[in-house]
């Protein structure tokens, strides 16, 4: 069975970058905007489109649950986006299928569970974050310190009704990972060998 | 500056064996009931009374805020406790100066945090505590599955409140530590490796 790594990170943590070099350091396959192109070529809709639904915006549908029953009041863009995590979630396990791998995002860590990937949370203060974001924004962007940490906290707030819309369990909650790693005070290169050493 | 690692743990968790497995791999020293016998050698208390006191229990004293002036209400056994916890700061500020060392409980994280030790918390699934706690017991404690199960919420909800007493800080929130470690599907070897990758 393939060994799988699925990255769950705060905006700003630098847990994309981390996902990135542990997956070079391991020599395993690393997915993370591949997903979103994956799904836009299966579905057909736009890359755009796909980005802005996956990690980012929970169905408008409230499930109700009838004794065993699950039924679902939808629309026809909630069936859209029913049908997006549909191929996401096929995407993903074909991926994890194919190779070790590492997995950015998108839910992998619940998708995947019976696969029992390495699940890490990466987060860090806000203010780590914020000097992080405002390193790596390019000029056309230009937010100031406030904008940005709007934008943090904008972004983790949709990654967490996703992620809690999809699998019903706490984004971020510890109980849910077995590594969190606080990036304020850890270099990255330490980072990405204490998480190779659990694999 | 001494190289310090804090270990906080749910009990049943793994973390003391952690700790001490991560001292003996770095060469640090070790600090865990050493600490109880250095505060009752130094206070003239007897070592079990102040072992119901260190991480158990907290005051009875309410703090009292009035603007910025901070008064209490206190009585002897507050006194003493306050006593117990002052000897304990400076135990374990001495401990940390002595030498590179890894020290488990105690505020020791909150106590130490000028000093910027690496905060690891180790926790575990409920199953796997209690699956761990019945395989350790002596045959002299022989309890049952439910009652393990209650022995477990009790202690850590007496750690619980007597960090938050001190630090004024949520015991085992993932903010106040540099890494959290699941130790349900990790093993102690592993878990070890990744905890001295950092430092």
């Amino acid at each position: 069975m393939s060994k799988i790594i699925t990255i769950s990170r705060e905006f700003g943590s630098g847990g994309r970058e981390l996902g990135r070099c542990l997956a070079k350091k391991l020599g395993y396959a690393y997915y993370d905007k591949e997903i979103v192109q994956a799904i836009a070529d299966k579905t057909k809709l736009s890359e755009e489109y796909v980005n802005s639904i996956v990690e980012k915006r929970p169905f408008s549908m409230f499930p109700i649950h009838t004794g065993s029953s699950f039924q679902m009041m939808t629309n026809p863009i909630d069936d859209q986006n029913q049908m997006i995590f549909r191929e996401q979630c096929n995407i993903l396990k074909d991926m994890a299928e194919k190779s070790d791998c590492v997995i950015v995002g998108r839910c992998a860590d619940y998708i995947l569970s019976e696969k029992q990937p390495l699940r890490v949370f990466v987060y860090a203060d806000m203010d780590y974050k914020i000097k992080r974001c405002l390193g790596n924004q390019g000029e056309e962007e230009a937010l100031n310190t406030k904008e940005i940490k709007k934008k943090i906290q904008s972004l983790d707030r949709q990654r967490s009704q996703y992620y809690m819309f999809f699998s019903g369990q706490k984004w971020g909650d510890k109980e849910c990972y077995d590594l969190c790693i606080n990036m304020s005070n850890i270099n990255m290169d330490d980072a990405v060998a204490a998480i190779a050493a659990l694999v």
